[in-house]
C-alpha cells in the first residue's frame, strides 16, 4: 500500500473513532439529563466523566487550529454543532444536498427541550440556519448568515422524527437569500417553524481578515 | 430538623449534584472537541464514557415528566440548553433580568463553533432567544417565542468573555417585543448580534393542550 493510501486509511479511521466518540457523548448526555438516578450516582458519574476527560485534554488544539480530522474546503467538519458526527451538541442532522436545495433528519431528544416536552426555540432557529446554509453552498455561492428571521406557528416535539428542508429562493451578486422549514416526518406538510435567511459571500480580503490565522498552509 | 427542611436539603444537595455533573459533561465535551489524541486513545474514551452513561439511564424520566429537581412554576430548569447548569449543552449562560431588563455572561468553546475561529450563527440566535425571553418573563409577561429576527453584523468569537443584554421595547396586551444584542466583555458597545423577538402569552386553553400532560399534579 501507498504511503498516501495508508495516510488516507488512517484519516477514515480517525473520523470513525471521533464520530463513535460522538455517539457516546450524545447517549451519556441523553441519560445524564434524563436520570432521575439517585444523587450519589450522579456524583460518581461525575467522577467517571472527568477521567475520561483527561486523556483527551493532554493533546489538545488551539482556536486556530483546524481539527486534524477536519477538510474545511472539502466540507468536513466533523465538529460542527448541528451535523457535526463528532459534536456532543449536534443532534446529528443528517443533511443531503444539492443544487440549491437541502433536506435533513433529525430527532431531538430531551437535551433540547425549552418548553416542557418541546424544543428550545433557540434549537429550531439554530437547525434552519445550519440548514440554509447547506442550500446555500450547494447553489455554488457559500456565504455568512447577515440575517436569521424565524416564524414558529407550532411547538417542535422532541423525541420524534423531524425533516427539515431549505432551499434558495433568491440571488442577487454576492447575496442569496434562502427559506427554510421544520416539520415532522409523518407529517411533512404541516409546517412547525419556518425560516428566511440572508447569505452574502466574503470578498477575499474579507476571509483573509476573519479567517487568516486558520487559512495558512499546514506545517506538516 | 423537620422533614420538609430535610427535603429541601436533599433537592438543593441533588441540584448541586446535576450542576456538578454538568461541569463534568462540559470538560469532557471541550476536550472531545479539542483533542488531537492519538486514535485508540479516542475508542477507549468513548469506551469509558458509555460505561459513565450506563448507570445513570437505569432510572430515566419520560418526555411529559419534569425533572424531579426542577421548579417549572418557579423557573428552576436544571437542563435548559443555554442556562441549564445541568446542559451539557449550555455554555451556560448565567442571567440577571428584572423589570423587563436581562444581562447575560457566558464563554463559548471549540464545540460552538461554526466558521472557523467564530461562533455558529445557530448558537448566536439560540443565546438571543433565550435572553429575551428572560426580558419578556421578568417584564411579568411570560410568552412563548413567536417570532425571532437576527441580525449578524461581525462574527462571535470563541473563548471570549461575552456580555448578552436583552430589553422589552414593547407591550401590545398579550403581545410583548424584546430586543437583544451580543457584545464581547471587554467591548460591550461594539455590537455583534442583534435580535428581535416577538412573544405572545399564552391562554390558559392553549397552555391547557400543549403542556396539558406535564401540568397534572406529581403522584408523589
Amino acid at each position: 500500500m501507498t504511503d498516501r493510501l495508508q495516510s488516507v486509511d488512517r484519516l477514515l479511521e480517525r473520523r470513525e473513532a471521533i464520530s463513535d466518540l460522538g455517539d457516546a457523548l450524545r447517549l451519556l448526555i441523553e441519560h445524564a439529563t434524563a436520570t432521575e438516578a439517585p444523587t450519589e450516582e450522579l456524583r460518581r458519574a461525575a467522577e467517571r466523566i472527568r477521567q475520561a476527560a483527561g486523556p483527551l485534554g493532554e493533546r489538545i488544539r488551539e482556536r486556530t487550529e483546524v481539527a486534524a480530522a477536519d477538510d474545511l474546503l472539502g466540507g468536513v467538519r466533523m465538529y460542527n454543532p448541528v451535523i457535526g458526527r463528532g459534536s456532543a451538541l449536534a443532534p446529528p442532522v443528517h443533511v443531503e444536498s444539492s443544487n440549491g436545495v437541502a433536506v435533513g433528519t433529525c430527532t431531538l431528544g430531551l437535551a433540547y427541550e425549552g418548553p416542557p416536552m418541546y424544543a428550545h426555540g433557540g434549537v429550531s432557529a439554530m437547525l434552519l440556519d445550519q440548514m440554509l446554509g447547506h442550500a446555500v453552498t450547494s447553489s455554488g455561492k457559500p456565504g455568512m448568515t447577515v440575517q436569521l428571521d424565524t416564524a414558529y406557528r407550532k411547538p417542535v416535539p422532541l423525541m420524534t422524527a423531524l425533516r427539515l428542508t431549505a432551499e434558495v429562493s433568491q440571488v442577487e451578486g454576492r447575496r442569496v437569500t434562502a427559506v427554510g422549514a421544520i416539520a415532522t416526518a409523518e407529517r411533512p406538510d404541516e409546517v412547525l417553524v419556518t425560516a428566511t435567511g440572508l447569505f452574502v459571500a466574503l470578498r477575499a480580503e474579507q476571509a483573509q481578515r476573519l479567517f487568516g490565522p486558520v487559512m495558512r498552509p499546514r506545517a506538516s
